[in-house]
């Protein structure tokens, strides 16, 4: 890390600055220029809040050499991890497929799902049981009994289950769910984060809708600082001006992140783009750029021919983008 | 609200859809154009999920003509609220500042500080004991610790406190807290919202950092559509790709919120800007444009000489800032 | 287009908006809802200026049905455009593959690069001869000079060139130019677009950094309404909050323009991320989604060991990258 | 200028990297930490271009520490910059008021706008002769006619006249224009701006859509390197996602442009809001934060009865704006 002090600043103010720096177990390094002083600092400055040092009087700018995030930063654990889930895994050179309804709605609707993505290729089964929505009018999800549903469909398919969770103290009902999904809304409640890193579950984290990739590592960095090491990071594209789609998917976040860290990469083409048209042609190009999965939504004709999903796939369509996705994978070193 | 139906839709689908809203209470009044039919819907149309209707096949957009949110709405509440906070209440004619430090540190800090914005013109006294950061690194703040010295600042005081909370679970300790704080990262924290909506305290709610207006509004509904209508309303900046500041505020989310709302609209340059240099121009222009309130930091030079903040104003500066606010709101009709 | 009025409008008022529609030449279909009226427009209703209409006191809202742009507009123009461009052409099915340094520089550094690409698989040459600069006191490039270069290149190689202008006065320098670029900052240069419609040339016109697909397509419109049917998209990057990237790729406007317009839609992975890491990954992204081609920056070693672009691919990985790009492009239907 | 090396660097590099930057004329001030070496760069760094420094192989990032901008930094240039535009002027103590139409339509439309802002209390008069127009198909303005029209306004009332160029071979029609505003669509239109830097027009030069303060200071920067210092900046509002007003005005920006220039900044309340009942607030909140002006649609009755403008007041309302803004501007110091 490295700190540029203001000019006019007194030696005495410097010392003063450079003493505290070293209380907090930091190497100090000055190199006085003539127009301005650098403070090097060397250590674990991971622990040093950048934004209270960036605010002192005579601190002109800070700048980070090395990345705020460790558990998560791949310079201090080259491996890809691999997260063990249900009876597949998520990570390395696993290309998951996560697929399922908006919203967890009926028994025959799930089971008629499962089975289709099941068949289709799926090899996770997701579904929302507690939904967040903007409005306290809009249908909020079959919450528990949603789970119940759930775990109906991983008993028959054997499909591990992803669902979201809105509240810490929901988590009793998730005991045999496979994977917690941590909604976009959600990616800095830090309270939830810190409760989820007591726990051994498998973690989706997805990416908030204005979030750089560092705040999706620090949000991942919490759970995992609580001793969860099992975080996939999810993109689910990011609000832009573009109004054609509901969000901007940002594929490049995919070899960023490989670039950064450990943890596996899955894309949603569905919420990020909103519009079911999109979902196949971003699927195709996430598989290309190197992600670690997908994450699909997948609805079942006749219980929404109303309905019929802007952002869902029919199984058929579901089906032939997983064939679509593994002909690309094929070829993609 | 209006939904433009695609062309080539069948009358037999049409009668599908219309008795469908039908079924949700609507009334339905279909008008064929020459190119396209339009649905209008009238009734409660803030239980539609326009969402779900938009991703009807046959439905090529939606359009709401009457807002998405009603105990927030002005239509229907045409008075400002006032909300009684303590000895001096919120909204309406009173001009609230509240003042204070980032974080509650000591028992010194934050009495000193207490007194000094008193004297200076505060009608209220912030500071912060739970406290969201991006790192988990970071100072999380007192907690439980840091309530306790700010209800002794009160009790000497006299003025009311405003404090965030993180989790629901930690409702208990805001027994005697008089405003909570609801962060801008937990502004779609739909299920704290629902538990603050539960009780009778007057909630802060502080804009997201990427979020509309509209959806600022929904997030209030959240806590209003649980019966507690004592609901402020907080801009603190938006992202934007400026960089000089650490958010834009938005001062005419003011005159707009008054159109749309009842509630109170309180303005915190400290954070919005980052920049104490620009808390006290963005104070006076907050105030000229309507303003109910400032909620403004303010640190007590001895303890904080070295993290000067970057935001936080000197007791003195805070000083100033009262007397010129009051200047420009004699000359404010 | 419809238009949702204001509630107590009088029948006069309607009538004199009406009848002022009508003069427009459109077809006017009045529906008179319990709450609201709305007034459907049937027609030429690109030629309606929206905002105006919006700004009407008596309008509460308007909503355009069909898209602004009609000669860009698939719907009038079912099959792709081909441009033929010197020995090659852009769009429909072939995918084009313009390849060159950011800056023209030498033309020792010209030729090398433009053989190597050449030989890598390049269909097109790209260099800059006049570069728009946020600093007026960095490099504006060689100009009318590095055109010649460009040319000399073209002669040898015979690759068809692409280079960017900033002024219509220089369009004679223009002459021989193949494919006139139009940059990301004057792609709402109304001026400049209008000169270059009345012109025969290709233009590769770049979306702007914070523009949507919709204004893309409006300023395609302003060079085609000249006449100048010959208008190649590029997505290069929009701005967001990301900064990792220098802007944020976004991959799904291929999949949305085809279906919008007939142009062909090239992507610039190079510029959209600035890290030559990334436009591996983007561009076999880019080639899954659809693109019709790519537009990638190729330096030659020696004359920039110095500044190995950040965004820049030496021959070789620009030679990988086409030759994994082809295996994509088998796969892709 | 800091630029910080990658680990890994070997001596010859750096000796290399450092003889090319002395040969730019910089001292360089090397200093090797335990895990980093830093350059510092001291000298005239506003001609070192970061980005072709920071895209060199073994630089992992670089810093400014001072401005890019020279001429219109306000450490080389203390006093506030007072631009002479025909009976008045604009910057240091003088509050100007820029009013008049959107667009000039016609002869009685001008002249009776213009005695109405002068009767107010206007100081200048603005009308668009030429209109950027997303759509080619929109109004493009009277053009030459236009100006004509402005200048006998101005002939009669004395009011200097402020209008839009949107192409520099137009200039010549602008030889009595007093004021040439550049719109925010060409702000980065380098070409315009450095033909406008060969005159000795005062140049009303408008932040762009997306636009950062330094990028607007930058475009400032070629004016004035052109030779012309008379450079007003105007703050219009930038793009964000809030969707009530068309744009969000940045009013942070008028101290921050004062801290760091000495250019006048005035504030276009009605482009960036869009919404005349925004348009007071947001001048009373532009006069507190210390605007050196202000510039104000305005729209005569009987003329626009039907096109009341969404952003354009009446002559009565805008003599209120007027008022209530000497009032405010009377308190502040």
């Amino acid at each position: 890390m490295i700190a540029v002090i203001k000019q006019g600043t007194t030696d005495k103010q410097l010392e003063n600055l450079s003493n505290w720096l070293k209380a907090q177990g930091l190497d100090v390094h000055l190199s006085k220029g003539s127009s301005h002083t650098i403070v090097g600092l060397v250590g674990d400055t991971s622990k040093i809040d950048a934004e209270l040092l960036e605010s002192l009087d005579i601190v002109e700018s800070v700048k980070r050499i090395s990345e705020p995030f460790k558990s998560a930063n791949r310079k201090f654990h080259p491996d890809d991890t691999v997260i063990g889930v249900g009876n597949t895994s998520v990570g390395g050179d696993i290309f998951s497929i996560i697929a399922g309804p908006c919203s967890v709605e009926s028994e025959e609707q799930v089971m008629a799902i499962a089975r289709a993505v099941k068949e289709a290729g799926a090899t996770m089964l997701r579904g929302g049981a507690f939904k967040p929505r903007t409005s306290p009018y809009d249908f909020q999800g079959l919450k528990a009994d949603g789970i119940e549903l759930l775990l109906k469909a991983k008993a028959e398919t054997g499909l591990p289950i992803v669902t979201e969770i809105m509240n810490a103290n929901h988590l009793p009902l998730f005991e045999d769910v496979d994977v917690i999904q941590v909604g976009a809304r959600n990616m800095q409640n830090f309270e939830l984060l810190k409760e989820l890193g007591k726990t051994k579950k498998a973690i989706l984290l997805k990416r908030g809708l204005a979030n750089t990739l560092k705040e999706l590592l620090m949000s991942a960095e919490y759970i995992m600082a609580g001793g969860n090491e099992n975080v996939i990071l999810c993109e689910r594209g990011i609000r832009t001006f573009e109004t054609y789609t509901r969000n901007t998917l940002d594929l490049s976040a995919i070899p960023l992140l490989h670039e950064l860290t450990h943890l596996p990469v899955i894309i949603d083409p569905s919420h990020a783009t909103g519009v079911s048209r999109l979902v196949k042609p971003m699927a195709l190009a996430a598989a290309a750029a190197g992600a670690d999965g997908l994450m699909i939504e997948v609805h079942n004709d006749p219980a929404h021919a109303l309905c019929d999903g802007a952002q869902s796939l029919t199984p058929d369509a579901f089906g032939e983008v997983c064939s679509s996705v593994k002909k690309v994978l094929e070829v993609i070193d």
